[in-house]
Order: C-alpha cells, then structure tokens, then sequence
C-alpha cells in the first residue's frame, strides 16, 4: 500500500483526484497506475485500469489469476468490473468510496455469486493516510 | 447498429467472442471497437472499452456526454462502468447478456440514483442478428 500511496502522490502533483494502485504477483510489481484522467483527456485512465493494461502487458494475458491489486481507495463500478474480467485474486483497498464504491459501499459486484469469478476483498489498509489525502486534494483544488 | 455489427463480424473473424460497438456524436462516428480480448492478452480490450478509447482521443475529452453508444450485446460490469464514468448520454444494445449484463439483467449499473449519471437504454435493436452470431461462434469455436 506504501507504493499505491506513492501514485496517488504522483497523481496528487499533476492536479489529478490523488488515487494510486499498484499489481502484484509472486512479490513482484507487475503493474502501477496513477489517476490521470484529466491529464490524459481519457476516461480511462483511472489509476487501476492503466495498472490492469501495464499487469496484462507484463503478463502477456488478459487473466491475472494469481495477483493482489494494492488501491489506495475503493474501486469504482468500471474499474470493480475490470478485476472481476481479469480474475484478480484479491483486492486491497484503503478508504471507502461512499459516492461510486463498488467493494462494498454501493454494490459489492466483487461478491456476487452470479458472476464468474469473486475476489476476496480486505480494506482498510493505511485508511487515515488514503483518506487524508483525497481530502488534502478536495480542499487545495476543488474550491 | 450496421456499423457495430460489421466490427462483431470482425472479431469472428479473429476467433474472439464476436462483439461490435461504435460510438456516434453529432451523427458522426468518433468510436468503434470489436472485441480482441485474446488476440490481444488484454482484459481491457472489449468492444465497449476500445471504442471508448478512441472517443477520448477523438473528442480530446473523458467526458462524451452527448455520444450514443451502439454494442451488440449488453455491456458487462467493467464496461457499464466506463459508460457511466464517460457520461455517455444513450446506450442502444442488441441481445441480452444474461451471465454477465449490467444494463438489466444482473444489475442495472446505467440506472442507479446513487450513481451521478444515467444513460438512457434501449434494447432489442437487431436482436436476433446480434444473437445468432453469438450462438455461431459457440458453436463453432467452443466445441
């Protein structure tokens, strides 16, 4: 999670919602993302899907069956949908979501047994520090 | 719906989960993906997530709040996500995804309240066409 947080800092200096994700697999980073959304002008560019692209690009596979997915806040429903398509093992979050979160707050579409895969889910994790700096972010730039 | 079909046709073509989707503003196309999943090893490339892509780059913007999205089949979490995330402001779609749909029939991700957007749906549109293609490739390449 120390180096989730590091690219939710990175997002933090480009002016972007400060929400960083890294991928791991057998003790190796295999994937990292910032949020970039603005900077990239795309929808996309949430901090777990370009981990998801760099993991899959590492991986040379769409699945990712064995991996730990490091996010410093709750996943949103596109990027909740990602982890259940690539079959992400378990996901660690740090602060809820209560506007979009889709890990437990609005939906828990990581725990449904109509879909084809679940990840076991444990948040939490370095909450304050996640917290404290979506909060830092939304008084500095959002005034 | 000619359109996303021709890109599902595509994808046949590539032995993928034959899925077309183009993207329309202002009566011009600025989208179109078909599904590459394995061909490219990447969960991220559904029909839905490529055409959205290349809207981003088209409009330079994540926000494509006017465009019509038009897909064979309903869109799965990830990808209700990623319309709900770009604001699209209208979804038309061909078939039903009972396993994994998430514009009606496991969720309707595209009509929640909770969420700060909605996309008008419309379903049924070549209905049968966008079917037995799906059935087609099942037939024939998952024997």
């Amino acid at each position: 999670m120390d180096m989730a947080l590091e690219q939710a800092r990175l997002a933090y200096e480009s002016e972007e919602v400060p929400i960083g994700c890294v991928i791991v697999y057998d003790d190796r980073v295999i994937g990292r993302g910032a949020n970039m959304r603005v900077t990239k002008g795309n929808v996309l560019a949430h901090a777990e899907i370009i981990a998801i692209d760099e993991a899959c690009r590492s991986m040379g596979d769409w699945r990712l069956e064995d991996c730990t997915l490091f996010v410093t806040v709750e996943p949103c429903p596109m990027c909740s949908g990602a982890i259940l398509q690539a079959r992400i093992k378990e996901v660690v979050f740090g602060t809820r979501n209560p506007k979009a979160g889709c890990a437990g707050s609005i939906y828990n579409l990581l725990d449904d047994d109509r879909f084809n895969h679940k990840a076991i889910v444990t948040e939490g994790i370095r909450q304050e520090e996640c917290a404290e700096i979506m909060r830092s972010f939304f008084r500095n730039f959002r005034r």
